[in-house]
Formats: structure tokens, sequence, C-alpha cells
């Protein structure tokens, strides 16, 4: 059982910062689950610095504790957990960046260590999701954000974090029709931009209708959605309010507080993730760890989806 | 038409910041309305620093793209809009700058071109009441705001953030009984400010009661209040939560998120606003530019009313 | 009667920052409320920085004004308060520490004085419960806070902010049976933690559930608990979600709004409190003052409540 | 004697924040220093701030002791010396502003007492002089600053922390035939401001040659200008280099270190100074407090200057 | 002539910010210099954020003044400039970017007009060296900086902010006899990487010898190095010791002070310089500006070799 | 040989942050070096924070590269080096956390590992003191700051950040006649201090007289001082001016560059130091990670000191 030392033996602030404590190895031997990080933020189109997204995760997860007292699960301890580092990425480079996270991922694909990523902007899923098709096929997803990244072209090229779900839709490594895609807001480039997911097959609820769903309805949605068949799970902070998250690349304001945002999070249980990831942590726009320990609770809240179903 | 450029062309963190990437120019043909600043902060009574606030608006609102889904509303490249530039204002002297803020937003409203300013501190908003008073006469007000602003004197002097909306009534460019203020709340130095507004015969909602409203109904409530002619609307960022907008002046705690302010704003359709403002925004104190951002989509709001009233 | 200056003749920002503008004094000749310091970080298991939360608290709180129009009471001039300064301290001795604010706190209980005390970590607490139970026997407590602080060791010594509700329930100075605890959240050591207070006698509730309470439930649930006799109210900031209070030392995301924080802190009429703190103000982490600013608004509602008593 | 509380029974970080921790007091019996503040900035030219430039000087003068080992003399302790608290000013009104800030500093010079004024922008010295000259009549000064501050009118208006000593040339009350200013730099409106300084008799030493002189040609050079009879220094820390002074409106980057600047500092012995100010302190733009510190040594060493005058 | 606007009719903070206050267009009759931006950070090894630069360097050139006093020089006034604007870059992708900021220079070097860029992570230096190279083949350099930038691969590919001058050597766009680097700091990859800058045929002195220098003695030898025939001047503001610029990606501590900057940048008379930047601003890491505003600085001293140059 | 992984193959800011991105273990076979974390801030007098200056340190040590250009010595690949954790710590008990800091570096010292400790406030170098005295008897000390630590009780306590040298020659534990401080300024309580290094038998040398010497000469008088034997080389970072350290606890102005320091601890060759440290990093207050990055290079300087000694 991999899982973080006892707390009660020396402050959570001492010692070298991995997730959660967790011990930092690749060895994939009785691992139940494995966070890893992504730091590339080449592709994001207005602040950059989420390629220090992973180090401030970590640093904030030394919070965390063992149990979930909402979910009523006992994660370290019961999910054998790891920091498996971070995948190298190349500054300039996405393509080949992808390519090199791609191969990162794979040995956690090809072991069936469920994996949560740490980003990095949301270019990243890419690689994640190519990893992950080549076992499973095309995945479901259930994305909070408050972006679809549907678009098409940036400057006339492919790669984005504004394009990561077109493309995954284009590769035939996603399921549009088992794409549930929430928290949408802000001002768009036009009329047409609405109708976008639906002609690419995607169901999109704006944050302005979510609003109105409690948790339970959201999971009902997600569930009926998605469906039976592996998923991922992906979560853009820029889903949750600048207030609760200002430290990312792409803001947009009048979100939901992270009560709201945690409360969607725990209403996903019921399907099945093979793969999560929590990106666009932007440390250089973070006040006082804030976003970080949001992220880090996120990865607590997915870590705790793995534990419930296991149970 | 003024608009932005094409945001597929370049990013939108490229090029000198105007408002919304719009022309900077004070030609004032063929446009809609204009968005100027008054970078002044001498008459506030706490925290300085809303000289900037211009700045900061301008950049965060490179984030803006044109179209409002909420509102269901094309903005730029319907209403055609420029960055007008900032008003001159002199450090030290108060009357002098509210002589030069008036002189300088004259052209917009003989033209009629609505303007839309960004402070400052509130006191400027007696400028552009004078200016505006000139042409429609006495004004309706919505006011969204943490304070009332109808003290008398601030150290015998009568020029101050806190005493603009008593001038205004004592000078008869604004019509008492079309005004309503909205989000008072925070300790006051007496019980006997309670009854201030209504013996100005000015109508105050202070946010315990506010907050019980929906967006719908406050709308009906300013409608009502402001009945037909000519208003203005002037938004003060600290109506909004100081989690939400650490960058201002006299912030109040305990006050709305931005998901709620967005949608008071958003009500206030079928009002004849002739004038709008956002001020008190303090960019020293900002975090991570969130209160620049929400200030830059007060404006975006506003413009969507704009075009909401042109269709 | 001790009160603030009036505001009218010099601005806020003026003069040496006590708290509330407030005479800095130890004479408690005709004082009903007296507010103090704990500078004291040296028991906080995560970030430090509490040492400064005095400073910090009475530097926001420059911007409070006297009365209260939610509670309709008068404040300042009603309820003679004075600044009576800072307990010594000494870093890295919490025994010593927790003795010398024992007895600097010891002659506002003996003469009566109603004490509000700023921290500091939560570990102070021992030390003004300890000062209070000497004339009023065990005392009954409201705590608002994310962490029950009832645990026993931390390697294996007693003292810690973590700890300090069990060490009182130990020595005899609050009754178990008249406390109540609410807002806790966040992940916790084990499945066992859950059932600590219930063990310990005290009523817990925790944030999911709180937050289904109005604050006039909240207020008879706390009423109910408390029952008559002398008690105490603990403010811990970090019961506030970490966007509105940032400034802290083990912050737990998705927590309440300040809004909601005041609402139940309003309703907390109808108890004979003899004392209160608002603790773990951490200025190093916070962002414009906002930390401060709700603390000093923490306590400005203690003090209506002071007020509201004494009608 | 007034002086600070014995440091070993109470950490410097405990109490009510005064200058030094010296008690705060407007009795000025048996008092030979006074230091006080004038918490304005509505004159200030770019970048504001100052007015809490006094609140933050206190703040990190905590960390003075009594004795200068450089100056081999007792400050604290020998020269009894009081926080004399802040002028009243009035946001908005920069000449009514100066009249209460003459008005404040009367009594010092009446008395006898050596004023140490802590700004504020540099527009407050002429409030300074004007009170001095009353009593002295016209002064010789020796000023370190970045800017000469000998421009005429700033957008038509007289008064500006740009033109203060051109004011005070103009009223009679500094003898430019007495006045030294060193440490100029930067940019300037065009080649004709160089002359400025000989035009108005004042003679005026760039930076780039300061930096050629040690301390002791410098204090010569004081001396030697000043001459005797009564004079002001006046300190404004845009002297300094940003690195070292951020926290200030203007500021002219390569400019002395700290160390540098002490040194100039210490070297001004011998000179009948009769009053002393420290301006520019921009506290919202400051790093750590570093260029509070400075500011607060620069009192601590303008304190040995008359305790060296007086041994 | 292009121009500032006077400074005496309106503040430096008002108007949107373009670089020193200049018109921005695209004209380029009778326009002698262009400062434009290269808003690209996706090369830097470390942090990012460096697209912001040309924002942060365009607010704090509002601070300048149009005269050198150092260099007895007129500049704005005197050597027609405006504010080109930014090149368009792409996100993620290097090679793009780079041809795009090429062709956005040629324009000015086809008419002749000098152009200072504004990066920007170094590696945008490239484009500018192949966009002049075009005209004036080969170039000499002369490069303030702490690192060489002269190493081959990063993670097996060409292009990085650190291998940008050995591409330049290989593209024959610089010739290595007329390349003089300057200012080198900080630990290696290995004892062989101090011989690549002769094995290239460039010459290069590190800080440790450079500090032992005079700007005259710097300035000899560089016109020394770069003989006859148009030269290329790049500043990286890493070359200045952090605690002067700390918003930059890759700080070297132990570096020159901003006045040591500023002394061997003004010795570089009697180059033909035929382009110039300033690189590595990073505003997310800058500390109220001091980065920005030296680098704003460096582009006046860049402006008044131009001026020299033309006397 | 324990070394940091290829900086070719994957990007410095990649992987959980270990000193150096070295191997984190507790293995010592094969080990020359070892760095260690003190992560304790309870017994510092002024600002708190220094509990996380080993994690500061070591995000800042991810830019330090192998080879070391000013000494000529290869660091990493020639010095086997380790990060051997942190010390335990207990939040509030200065005397049992130097209890387990000394257990923790009990082993290095028994394997002759040298040891190079971050801290954390300077206490803990009596820990660490203690640890190496066992096997060595009584050391020489050379410390870099800018206090003594030779005060005697704080609060009538013996342990503090301000004590622990004169503990450390109580203890008999450093030989004082073997000791030399250097960098002292800033106030002090009283005369009489000046003479305590003095009469402790312990060689003081305040910056302003260091300040006059050359690298060389201090290292001569070092060398002189501590003569044959083993000695320790304490630096807290307080000895640097706080431009280049903003990021400690209880900063003195004008001081040292950061050039100067490290040309003072080059100098300190051929003394035979057996344990290091550097103390008082606080990164609550540090910019850019200026000060973590200092002390980073600063313990790169003392490997490069062990590499040369066993050339």
């Amino acid at each position: 059982m991999r899982e973080p030392p006892d707390a009660s033996q020396a402050p959570r602030f001492t010692g070298p910062r991995t997730f959660g404590r967790l011990p930092y190895t690749t060895d994939l031997v009785d691992v139940d689950a494995a966070i890893y990080g992504m730091p590339w933020d080449g592709s994001t189109s207005f602040r950059s610095g989420a390629r220090f997204g992973p180090e401030a995760v970590r640093s904030a997860s030394s919070l965390l504790r063992p149990y979930n007292p909402v979910a009523q699960v006992q994660v370290f301890g019961a999910v054998s957990t790891i920091d498996y580092g971070d995948a190298p990425t190349v500054p300039g480079y996405v393509e080949e960046t992808l390519t090199r996270i791609e191969a990162f991922v794979d040995p956690l694909v090809e072991r069936g260590v469920v994996g949560v990523g740490v980003g990095g902007d949301h270019s990243v899923a890419l690689a994640e999701l190519r990893a992950l098709a080549k076992r499973h096929g095309p995945l479901g997803v259930v994305q909070l954000d408050s972006h679809t990244d549907l678009w098409d072209l940036y400057f006339d090229k492919p790669l984005s974090h504004g394009t990561v779900f077109r493309r995954a839709v284009e590769e035939g490594i996603i399921d549009p029709g088992r794409v549930l895609q929430a928290g949408m807001r802000g001002p768009l480039y036009g009329a047409s931009d609405v109708d976008v997911p639906r002609e690419l097959g995607v169901e999109m609820v704006p944050w302005i209708e979510l609003a109105e769903l409690s948790p339970a309805e959201f999971g009902e949605l997600a569930r009926g959605r998605v469906g039976a068949g592996p998923a991922f799970l992906s979560f853009d902070v820029d889903f949750v309010d600048p207030a609760f998250c200002p430290g990312t690349g792409t803001p947009e304001v009048g979100g939901p507080t992270s009560f709201q945002a945690l409360g969607y999070l725990r209403a996903l249980t019921g399907i099945e993730f093979v793969g999560y990831d929590v990106v666009e942590v932007a440390p250089p726009y973070d006040s006082a760890q804030i976003t970080a320990l949001l992220a880090a609770n996120v990865v607590f809240e997915m870590l705790s989806l793995v534990a419930q179903a296991a149970r």
C-alpha cells in the first residue's frame, strides 16, 4: 500500500513536496492510482504560468488528509496511490510535447493504473485522451469548464487549449454522443459559437443553466449522457469563479463558488472514469495558494470517486 | 463600424491596450458608444489607486469577445464602439478636475454617443451627470453600490466620493424621485444615516433586502422607480463582495457574488439609459486582475443593454 | 464613554492604528468592552504569520463606523470600548505564552469588562478560557470554524491550535454539553475522527449540514445547545471560504461566503457571551486586507451582540 | 524621558504601532523630538498610495532599537521622543490640506520640539517649511531626491509634489543660496530643465556626479552650502534606487543603494537642522516592507543627528 | 515629427498605454525609430510570463520624459519615434512565431527605420536578426546578458531562448568575429561550456571580469570588437541582478546594479547599431514595475544612442 | 555518484522539487554531501514564515547547474550529493524541536557526510552545532549575518534566534577564539551591546568595516581567525541587503549586495568546514523567489567549497 507518511510524526510542511506527501516513484507494482504533472503552458491563449501548476498543486496538497467525510470513504490507505512525477515537455513545441506526454502516460494506461493528471494548460488533455483511447477506444467525457474548447483554429494552427476537444472528436478518441460539458460562460466570438457543441454532437450546459441544477440533478444528467463505458473527467479550474481560482490563464467572472464546484464533482459517482485531470492552474496569478488548494481538493475528490468505485 | 480586430489573427495579448482592443480615437463619426477613462483618485476617503483604474480595465478587457450569449445579442460589430481615451485630471484639485472631465464628456453628449465611463473614484460621476443634464435635464439613476454616497460634508468640504449623489440632487441634475440605489451595507455613522435617502427623496434598498430579490424582481423595481425618460446607470465595484472585487478603495464585506451582480445588471433592460459608468477600480489592491476583469465585463453588459435597446 | 474620534474631522487613515480608532489604554474605569491582541503563531500546524493578525485587524478596522444598521443598534458611543493592547507572548514557548496571555486577560475578567480577543493562532483560546473560567466556571462555547480543534496530540505534544478545545474539555473549563461547533469540512485523518466530538460530548455540525440551515435556524440551534449561563464565542476565520479569507494558516476550500458567515453570527442573540475571539488571521497570506477587514467586521458584530444584550 | 518600552519584556511585534513603539501623545512637555505623519497623496504626478506612508513606516519602525553604533550615539533614552500622530488632511483639496498640516506642525515649532515628518507626497514639505519659517526665517535645505521638484506649473496649477521647492523659493521661506539638492537623475522635459536650479539660485548635484563623492566629501559640500543658520533636511525615498525603495510614486532607476544613502545621511553632521522629513513612501507598491524599513532607519539617522547635535 | 503629447496638459497616467505615450501607428512616413513588442514566452526554459513584457514596458514607459541629461541629448522631439504595435505570435509554435515576427519587422528594415524590440523571451532575437541580415548582411552584436544563449539543443530541439545566438551564427546572420557578449554568470552544465563562445568565434566577458571594467573601458572593448559595419544591441534584463530585475524568467543572482547597467549601455556610442532589443521582461514576477521601468529606461538609452548617432 | 538528472532531457521545472533536483533519500552510502531542511520559525523575534524556507530553496534550486565557473570546479557529478529531507520539528516547542533536529543530523555527522542545512530561523544552528561537536569537539565558526545572535535572554527565556551563538559558547560546542562574525549592522539596544562579542571572546566585524575589505582580505582574516581544525559556516540571509533578500524575518537595511556576499563566501577556501547552513529564508516575504534563489546559490557555493577541499 502506497500512502503518505503519518502526519502525527512530523508536520505536513516537512519534506520535499510530492502530491499529498505520497511516495514519488515510477514503480507501478501494487499501485491503484497515480498523480502526475504536465508542466506545459505553451498553448494558452492569454496568461501563461501553468507550467508551474504541478509544483503549486503539490505544495498545497500537503494539507490533505486521508479520509473524505462527505463521501464517507477512505482514500489514502485504501487506494494505493503514488506521485508519478511530471511528463517531459518541450517549451515552444506543442506537437512534440503532446507526443512526450502521451508516451509518459502510456505505462499507466497499460497497467490499468488510474491516472490523475495535473496541468498545465488544457491542450495536454489531448495527449491523455490519445493514451487512454489506445486501450479503451473512444471515451465519454465530463468536462467542467467555463469554455467548450471546441474552437477550430487559432492563428491558423490546430493545437491550442481552446481547440482540444474538437481535435479529440476529429481523432475519434472521444465519443461526442457521450460528452457532457458544463459551466460555459463569458462572451463568445459570435452567435454561431453557441451552436458549435450541438453541431459536433456534444452536449453543453452553460453556467446560467447549470446554476439552476442541484448536484444530484447534475449527477443524473451526467450519468444519463455518458452512460456505460469508459470515460474521462476533466476539470478546468476556470470553471470556478476567479474569486476562488484567480490563478488561471483565461478567467471568466460570474461563475460557481468552490462549494458549488465540489458539489457537482461529488455527484459524479457511478460513471466508469478511467482517467482524470485538473488543468489550467497558473500559480503566478494565484493568491495565497487558494487556486492550488482547490485543485488539490479536486484531485482528492477524484481519488474519492476511485475509492467509491472500488467499494 | 468601429470594432476590435479579428482575434483569430493575433492573440488578444498583442498590441497597446485599448478598451476591448477597440480603436482609440476621438473621431465620433459613425460611433454609437464610447468608452472613456477618468483617472482620478483624489476624493477617495480611504485607499487611493483608482487613477490606474482605466489602465487596468483596458488591460483586462482584452479578454472580451463580441457576442453576449446570455443576453443573446451581438455587441461589437453591432454597436459601433470606440475607446475615447482618458479625461485630463489635475492631481490635488477636485473642482478643476470635475470641470475638465465635464468638458471632456461634453462632445459625446452633444453628438448623442452613449458614453461608458471607467473610474476613478465615484466623485467623477458628478462631472458626467452635469454633462448629461445639460442636454437631457434631470436624470433618473440606478446605482449599484455598497454606499449611498449621500453624505453631506467631509472635513467641511463638499466634494468627495461619499457626497456625490447629494451634490447631484442639490444641483438638480438628477431627479431623486427617479433614483434607485441598491446594495448598501456596512456600519454607518449613526442611526440617522438610515433615513438620509428617504429625506432626500431617493429610494435605497440595502443589500440585506436586495439579497432576497431575484434579478427579475430587481429589474421590475428599477423600471418602476426610474420610469420613462433618460437615466444613468452607475456601478461602483464595491457593490460586489471584496472576494470578487478586492481592488477598490472602501470595500465592504458580506456583499454579492459577481454572479449575482451580473444578474442584477442584466435585468436592467427597458430603461432609457443615456450614460453609464463603472467606478472605484483601484488596481494596486487587485489580485490577478479579477476586479478589473469584472469591471470589463460590467462594461460589456452595459454595451449589451445599448445593443438590446437598439434592436 | 470611550469611543473613536469624529471621522468627519480627519480621514480614517490618519493616526496610529488602534482597533476601530479607539483609545489605546489599560485603564478599565467606565469601560464596557475591550479589544486586545494575542500575537502568537507558534502553534499553527501549517502556515505561520498570525502573530501579525492583531496589527492587520487594527489597520482594517479603521473603516468601521459606529452604527450597525442590520442589528439596528448603536455600537461605538453606546458600548464604552477601548483598545487594550496586545498580550505579551514568548516566541518558541507555547506554555509560557499561554500563561502570559491568561495573566494579561485576567484584569478584564475581574472587572467584568467584556473582552474581544484577536489572534493569533487558535491555541490562544485556551488562555482566554482559563481566565474566564476562573470567574465564571465551565463555559458554553459557540465555535465557528472549519476544524474541530479536538485532536489529541501533535508530535506527542499537547498544545497546538488543533488540540485547544480538547484540552479545554479535559481541564473542565468548558462544558462539552454546552458546546456547539459548526462549519467543519475538509479531509480528516480517518473515519474515527468523525466520532470524536460526540465521544467528548460536544455537538458538531459539519458545513455540509450547516449550509442547509438559515441563520435563524442556526441561532435556534445554538441557543438550545448553549442554554443559560456564561458562554464564549470563538470565530476562526478559516470558517469562511479562502476566497473571502485567504489570510489564514490552514484554509479549507468549499466553505461559506462572508455574507453567510455574518448571517450566522448575527443570529447569535440571546446567549450570555462573556468573552469573544477572532483568530487565525495571517496577514502575509492576505490579499488587499480582505481577511483582516472581515475579521474587523466580525469584531464589530460581536460588539453589536454586546450592545444588543445591554439594551 | 519619553522612550519606547523595554523590548525584552514583550516582542516588538506587540501593541498598536506607533513610531518606534514610542508613546503616542500631543503633550509636548519634556519632549525633544516628535515624529508625525502627513498622510496625503493627492499631489503626486504618478502612482498614489503615499497616504498610507505614515502607517507603513510606523509598522516597520518596530524593528528599531535605541542605540546607533555607527554614529556611536544613544538615540531613544537620550532624545526624549514621541509619536505626535498624523496631520489632518482633506482628500481632493491640496490648499486646504497644506493649511491644516501647517497648523498641525505649528505647536512643535513654537515649543522648539524638533519635528520629523513622514509623508505623504513631497508637496507636504511646503506646509512644514511655512511653519518653520514663521519662527526661523528663510531656511537652508539639504534635499536628497531624484527630482528637483522645481517645476513651475502642472496642468496650470501651482501645487504639486513636483513644484514644492520652487513655491518655497517664491514664498521666501527657503533661501536658495543655502539650498543643496543631490541625487537627481532620469529623463527631463528638455535641456532647459538642467538650468532651472541655477536660475533659481539653488545648487543641484545630479546623481551621476554625487556617485563620485564619498560621504565625507558630500558632508563637506553640504556644510559649505548651507552654512550657519537653521536648515531643513528632506529625504525623498525615490532618491534611492527602486530596488531598495520600490514603494514610491515616481521611481527613477539607476540610483544609490541604501548603504550609499545612509552614508550620505550620516555625513550631515554639523548643520543646524530645525526640521526633517522623509517623504513619498507609497506602501501599495512596497515589497516586504523594505521601503518602509529604510524610511524608518532614515528617521532613526535623523534622530541620531539630533542626538549628536545635543552632545 | 512623431512625439509624445505635452505632459503638462494631462498627467502621464492618462490615456491608453503606448510606448512613451508615443503615437501608435504602422505608418512609417517621416519616422526615424519604432518601438515594437514581441509577446512570446513559449521558448523560455524556466519561468514564463514574458508575453506580457511589451504591455508592462509600455505601462512603465509613461514615466519617461524627452531629454537625456546624462547623454545631453534630446530624444523625443528630435528622433521621430512611434509605437509600431506588437508582432503577431502563435502560442505553442515557435517556428511559425519567428516567421511572423520576421515578417512584422521587415517593413521597418526596408524603410530604414531603426527598430527597438521589446520581448518576449530571447528566442525572438533570431527573427529580428534574420530580418536585419537580409538588408545588412551578417551583423555585429553587443549582448548584455547573464547567459550566452549559445547552447545547442534543448530536449533535442533547436529553437530556445538558450540557443538563439548559436543558431544565428550557424545561419550566418551574425558575424561571430564581431560579437561581444558580457555579463555571463551562474553555474554551467560543465567545464566545457566555458569554451563554447571561443569555439564559435564569439568573445565573451563573464560578469566577474566585466565588474572590473569601467563603462569607458567596456565601451572601448565593444568598439574594438564590433568595429565598423552594422550591428545589433541586445539587452536581456537578466543581465542585471534580480534585486533590480526580479521580473524575468531565468534570473541569476550576484549581478550588476541598474546603475552599472546603464553605465555600460551609455558607453556604447560610436557603433553603427541598426537594431536593438530589450528582452525577457516577465511581468508576473515583477515587483512594483521596477523591471519594466528599467527596461523602459534601457529603451530610452537606446533611443539616445540613435539621437547621438544622428547628431 | 548521486547527482541531478540530465537537464537536457526534461525542463528543470519538471518533477517534485528536491534540492538541486537531487535524489531524495536517507541512504548515506557513497554520499559526500547532504542538503537538509529545518522548517522551524518559532524562535524568530519578528516576522515568521521561515518554516517554508526549505521548500522555497528547493524550488529555486531547480535553476542550478552542476559546474561553478568562478571557482572553476565541478560540483554535481564530482561531489556525490543528496537531498536528505527535512528534520521533524514541533510547532510551539523550541527545546523539543532542537532535540529532534539534532537527532536528525546525527547520522550525517556519524557517517562523515558533510551536511548543508537550510533553515528555518537561526535557532536551529544550535542543534546542528550540538550534533557536530559530539564528533568534532568545539568548532570554529564563520558567521555572515547582520546580527551577532549573542543576546542573552528574550522575555526571560534562553532559546531564540537572537541568542543562539551565546548558548553555543556557554555549552562549549563552539570555541569563541575561533569564531568570526561579520556583517553586523542596524541599531542596538545600547552601547554595551557593542562590547558583547569581545566579552565572550568572539571576533566581530561590523558591516561598516567589512565593506572596506576585499573578498581576499576577508578570506585571510577568516583563515587567520579560525585556524586549523573543524569549523562551521553559517550564512544568515539577512547578512545581505533586503533589496536582495526581502524574504527574511528581521531585515536590516544598508547591507551588502548579493555580488559582494558571494565574493566573501567564495573567499573562504582553506578552512576545514565540517558543516554549513543557510538560514532565515522566509518565503511569505520573498519577491519573485530572489531570496530563495540567492540562498540556493549560497548552498551551491558551499558545495563548491566542499569540492575544492576534495581536489
